[in-house]
């Protein structure tokens, strides 16, 4: 089984401090929601965005929106093989259902994590498809998730050919964790090395959200199904 | 070299025959734009699609915009070793430069490429990263972007594990051409195998485009690069 988070992903309602920005407002305005009802979106708010802590690398719906994509549609999660959790800067963590079968349209991905924050949960005719948990920081969240082997992937770590690397792990280990940072620059807030038991870099520069889970997917794929 | 043509993708003004259509009116009025300037896109245009012809496969731009994604700024991209093309139903092709940075949000990549139909081309300062040609036909593009080995994807193509298929090209091979369908449900609606070297299947289920292609780069990327 392996398991994915994208840890500090950059999903968060309009904070306090700026809902009475005038962009926030008039945007809110012709949506018909109040601004603490709306997702960050740098899109679309990144005016008044600008004072605020971080702004350059927060509200990054579009990240988690295409990462959950590629991680639902891959091979790995039609063959029931694949665990998806979102963890955020506030440390909510969103455990996704391997069946959701995730609109493409991102104006209406906005409007089903909106109703996420609200209530907590998203159901359909079955089952429960995503669930939201408060107060979950990353420590305990690796903790309960915890596979054989945990990874997390940094440009500052050890520079490893992926498949020689999971074909490695192959018979030693059943269960992989992979931590995969869901922010659009810099590094993670906390000290990933002291939560996994390696920090890998499969590439020398930066890399999208996206194509880490790609990466991470297809070998994995190659190696152990 | 690495070429992948996403073909037949679903990409097209709304057609003629709907622009009158109520909801397509009203929905041109609220962009203010006319119905001819607008992509067809079935999230918002399904109503009126409901009597064109292979209505349930048409409008898809956010099939293209999420392979874009994904193929752009995989490493193969960045390590310049890939050429991407879209083919639409309509016969156009789009030469996207490598060094495009696509828009990651929904509604502005729609823009994009609705001024792309309109002006052939979309200019940076620089270059020209997206390049619009009319009347170019699949046969004609594969016979134009042709490597040493051309392969077509397909759910009823011969079962192949990728990693060892390119493995075996590999020495014999330095250019390999991949067509991918850019459509949501069905076949192709030419003769793939008339045009290139193998047909192939990476799984015995319908796969979305971008998940092929992800296969494709990362177990390209493993051989390769």
């Amino acid at each position: 089984m392996l398991t994915v988070i994208l840890a500090e992903s950059e999903l968060e309602m309009i904070p306090e401090s700026i809902r009475s920005h005038p962009s926030i407002v008039s945007s809110a305005k012709k949506q018909n929601k109040k601004p603490g009802e709306m997702l960050l979106d740098s899109n679309y708010h990144h005016k008044a965005m600008e004072n605020l802590s971080e702004g350059s690398r927060r509200g990054r719906p579009d990240i988690v929106h295409v990462f959950l994509l590629t991680v639902l549609e891959s091979i790995a999660n039609i063959e029931d093989k694949l665990k998806v959790v979102v963890h955020t800067r506030n440390d909510e963590v969103i455990y996704v259902d391997s069946e959701t079968r995730l609109m493409r349209n991102y104006g209406r991905f906005l409007g089903l994590i909106e109703q996420l924050f609200k209530k907590r949960k998203v159901p359909s005719e079955k089952k429960t498809l995503l669930k939201l948990q408060e107060d979950k920081n990353i420590n305990k969240l690796v903790e309960e998730e915890k596979g054989d082997f945990n990874i997390a992937f940094s440009p500052y770590g050890k520079q490893r050919s992926l498949s020689r690397y999971f074909e490695s792990l192959k018979g030693e280990c059943e269960d992989v964790l992979c931590l995969i940072g869901g922010f659009p620059e810099g590094d993670f807030h906390f000290d990933e090395s002291k939560i996994v038991d390696d920090v890998v870099s499969i590439y020398d520069k930066e890399l999208v959200a996206w194509t880490v889970a790609s990466e991470v997917l297809v070998n994995y794929e190659n190696v152990f199904l």
